[in-house]
């Protein structure tokens, strides 16, 4: 850590901040400028807070140079991690397009749609049982029921299946119904209570950001789950808030290297919750994909127009598998399959 | 609702917008205009998806007329909610100031801060004994040891405490040692099957802003809350995500006046957590009581420099009380007392 | 026009507001729903002022149903608009990517980027005179000289070129050097005056998207320009402001789709200064193909450690060429060439 | 400057490193850690461009630890400014409101306006004859004939007058004008050709936060004015574009005390154009007074409901003489006057 201490910090000020950084066991580097003191703390800086050094006297500035982040970090574990989904490979050569209804609604619709996720080309399903809605007067998704008929219906066409878990309450449902793949929402990204509990089983868990979340607070979220001992997590990027209204949230592509520079862990995409329209979806999946993305988790629906929420997000069987064409040529133009 | 039909709408597009109008058992206006047609939707368009319209072929843009939102806003509830805590009022003609240290660390150390904090002139007292940190290997709180310091220190001054609750299964830990008020923070705005239990238990709940929470979308979760029956919610300001880097949060002060025209249920800010930095905390402060805010949560160390976190936000006791008298003067300007 | 008038508004309010709207000449439709009543102004709404009605007594809202921008709209001229640079065409099926340094420092400097751009197969090639910088006492580029230099090296490749203008005064000028593509930075997208004066003149102009500007603000900037009488706009998505430290900008690829179905007018792309990092460069550039943008605006320096200013985000000779590659194939794999 | 190696540099990068610092006539302080090995210049390290170091092989990051503010800072200044227009102090004890319409439209406006100012107890005038609108088809303003108007309304009335200035070539007409206090507005405040020239006069300057600049950029937008000898700079928080839908800009309160810190000019507040209704404009101008801002910026209309634009944010003249009133009871209990 360094600290620059104010012009007018007194000598007696400056002992102290040595002195604390001692007490915890570091090292110091003392460099006297021209107009301001810095002292560099050498040694495991992770013992030292922050916030703390800043709140002495005479202190301007505290800043950390190490990253927070350990186990997720690229920095610990140089080659790409591949997460095995019941013999799906996600992270590695090839590209996972996850499709499927943003709401589980009947065991028609999902029978329906899990045949045309095989039919497009895709290893895997999403679908929705319990569904976080804006409004308490919303549709809050089928629940269990849901969750039973998901099973089922992706069972009979050989697709494991990735579906929400919003209260920590459930998470042994989740595991009695052999959820594939836990999916933890934009509004949980720093539900901490609900991130421990999943970094205690042996699921894989696919993390989306938070609303407005940094990429450090979010590869922080992902370090929670590891640090309890899960390290198959998923990085998925949906989009940010931001001050323009023409889509719903806008998707942060730059994520992408980002994320592939600083963790091992596989990166994919929500091109369908990020704008917000079916129409912005093709676009912003190939996007994704040509920005080197690891997957995708889009909305398909039967019949997009009766579909129960997001309808207008969802693309329809037959773009899904136009689109499948279209990302199988930029995958292959950067080296890829799909 | 209001439906604009896009310039190349067919005319059967737009009776099938009528039609699914009607189903809801709506009544219609047609509009048509120079360039586009829009239909009327005319009832209780409570019952009409706009995601649903906006998925229909044809259709441009759907707009809701009416708030989302029925028991927390002031349309449906004219007169100011003043919500009683033990004896003090809160909502009312009285500004009250929440203080106390960010977290519990050491009876002696609640004990000196209760002390300070009614030499203060202060009627509530805050602590967190579950702490969200943005990093797992962080101190998080010391739980239920915490709650039980933080009880008696506090009881022993006559002080009702405020305290936040992170995890639904602690909730009748938090009745068991009787928390007056129940504080969901920032992270957790969204966790509605939190906001959802909360809503069915007797005590006054403050919800803070998420951190990048619109103000409907906090509108929208105090009524998750409300929708369960309990209407003693206290909406807390504590500054948004924005691209300033000078300080930690933008303290979002024209939120006040909006909500106090929006709802008739009180609004509190915390200065402390929006800017970041002890020095701010008095030029907050004074802001939101100046606007409008029924009361203030404002951290408050015995001896910040010893703090376990947030150390540089907390005001010590002699600012607290310095900080007491300004706003004394303030409250009294816009005809209100401290 | 849509008025939505308030649930207390009275009858006589209503007329007001029905009177102003048949003073401009247009008509009106009136539904009176359950909870509130509607007017609906038909007719030429670009006559009336929003913000007039929505300061009438009674009234809640009003909303402008047709977009605000003409001439740049696609809604009136479906085809694509094809720009041609001295023989180069912009906005057709070849995507074009104009690369070249931040800063003109040298003659020599100049003639071994352009020779570079040549071999990398780029035909267009960029290169700042101007530059506008954050602080008075950074380099603010060489000016006329700097013009005279970037003319006469890019001439003897056979290159057109494109620089920023930034004082309106300086117009004359870029004539008479005959710069063939006149930028419009992201710092004077609102300076409508400047915007005023170019679209007098016969060129080619990039029209960068401001800090924060929404993609509404951008396309009136544009038609500011178009109103002037030249309709050769070019616009240049550069990243937004957002609260992300990780990188300078935020690229928003969404905006490329939503301005490909909003404006027949060519869409280009600045990943350098969107990300602000060089390795950030590629997974950028090829994002913005794949979403469909016209073309790039790369920088790229002859030997980038020895660069004047935004050195951190120029790629090397050898880099631009391997992206070159790159791109070739996701434009392929889109249907277009490269 | 402190530059920290990423933790696989070589020992050639490092020296590299060490032999730009000391070339550019600064000493260097090695401190090896335990990961990472960081650097510090010590010298004027304004000389040093940390672009420059963060592009260069095996380095990490570069951190300036000196601002690069100067004649601005409060570093190097510690008094406050307090500047004097015609005998009017702003910046001092004395809290001035400087009111007035968003445009200038009549001479019998005005002069009914400037009737109000002074009845109301306003020393300055404030009115736009060169408007910024969003529209090339919304009217722009009378300009010049509008400066005559106001000057002679004001004139009659003893008033001091502030206004826009947006195009570098009118300067010479506002000084033939004898405009008071010259306003660059928040489009212009990197238009730096603009504020070189503002630099060069004897006038004040309010400089308007850009719409999402940091206060850095600000500070440093300012310091363009300071660098060509004109200090009499006032700058004047508007509020910044944020995700909130509720109203037009987030008045940034916090800025406040931040530039109270870093700088000895003065500060003043515009809550008409922050919020963009008038019903906000009271809640939102106490806010700022109390924070301690040296002043406001408010629109007042003599008959807001006719008002040719903004007329939603204007006071009508009753309204601007409570605030008043309710301002004096704030600017006393912080010790100031009114």
């Amino acid at each position: 850590m360094i600290i620059v201490m104010s012009p007018d910090s007194t000598e007696s000020q400056v002992e102290t901040v040595i002195r604390k950084i001692k007490e915890a066991g570091l090292e110091v580097n003392i460099s006297r400028g021209v107009e301001r003191t810095v002292l560099g703390a050498i040694g495991d800086e992770r013992r030292l807070d922050q916030e703390l050094f800043e709140s002495l006297p005479g202190v301007e500035q505290a800043m950390h140079i190490v990253k927070p982040y350990k186990i997720v970090a690229r920095e610990w574990h140089k080659e790409d991690t591949v997460i095995d989904i019941k013999g799906v490979k996600l992270g590695g050569k090839q590209v996972q397009i996850i499709a499927g209804p943003c709401s589980v609604e009947t065991p028609e619709q999902m029978d329906k749609a899990a045949q045309f996720v095989v039919d497009a080309g895709c290893k895997l399903m999403r679908g929705g049982a319990f569904k976080p809605r804006t409004s308490p007067y919303a549709f809050q998704g089928h629940g269990v029921e849901g969750l039973d008929m998901f099973r089922k219906a992706a069972g009979q066409h050989g697709l494991p299946i990735v579906t929400e878990l919003m209260d920590v309450r459930m998470l042994d449902t989740f595991l009695e119904y052999d959820v594939d793949v836990i999916q933890i929402g934009t509004r949980n990204m720093q539900n901490f209570d609900l991130l421990k509990e999943v970094g205690k089983v042996n699921k894989p868990v696919i993390l989306k950001r938070g609303m407005s979340a940094t990429i450090s607070e979010w590869l922080m979220a992902a370090e929670y789950i590891a640090a309890g001992g899960n390290h198959n997590i998923i990085f998925c990027e949906r989009g940010v808030r931001s001050y323009e209204t023409y889509y719903r949230n806008m998707l942060d592509v730059t994520a992408i290297p980002v994320l592939k520079k600083e963790t091992h862990l596989p990166v994919i995409v929500d091109p369908s919750h990020a704008g917000g329209k079916a129409w912005m979806v093709p676009a912003l999946s190939r996007a994704a994909i040509a920005a080197g993305a690891d997957g995708l988790l889009v909305e398909m629906h039967p019949s997009p127009c009766e579909a129960w929420c997001d309808a207008d997000q969802a693309l329809n069987p037959q773009e899904l598998k136009d689109l499948m064409g279209t990302l199988r040529g930029i995958a292959q133009a950067i080296g890829r399959d799909l």
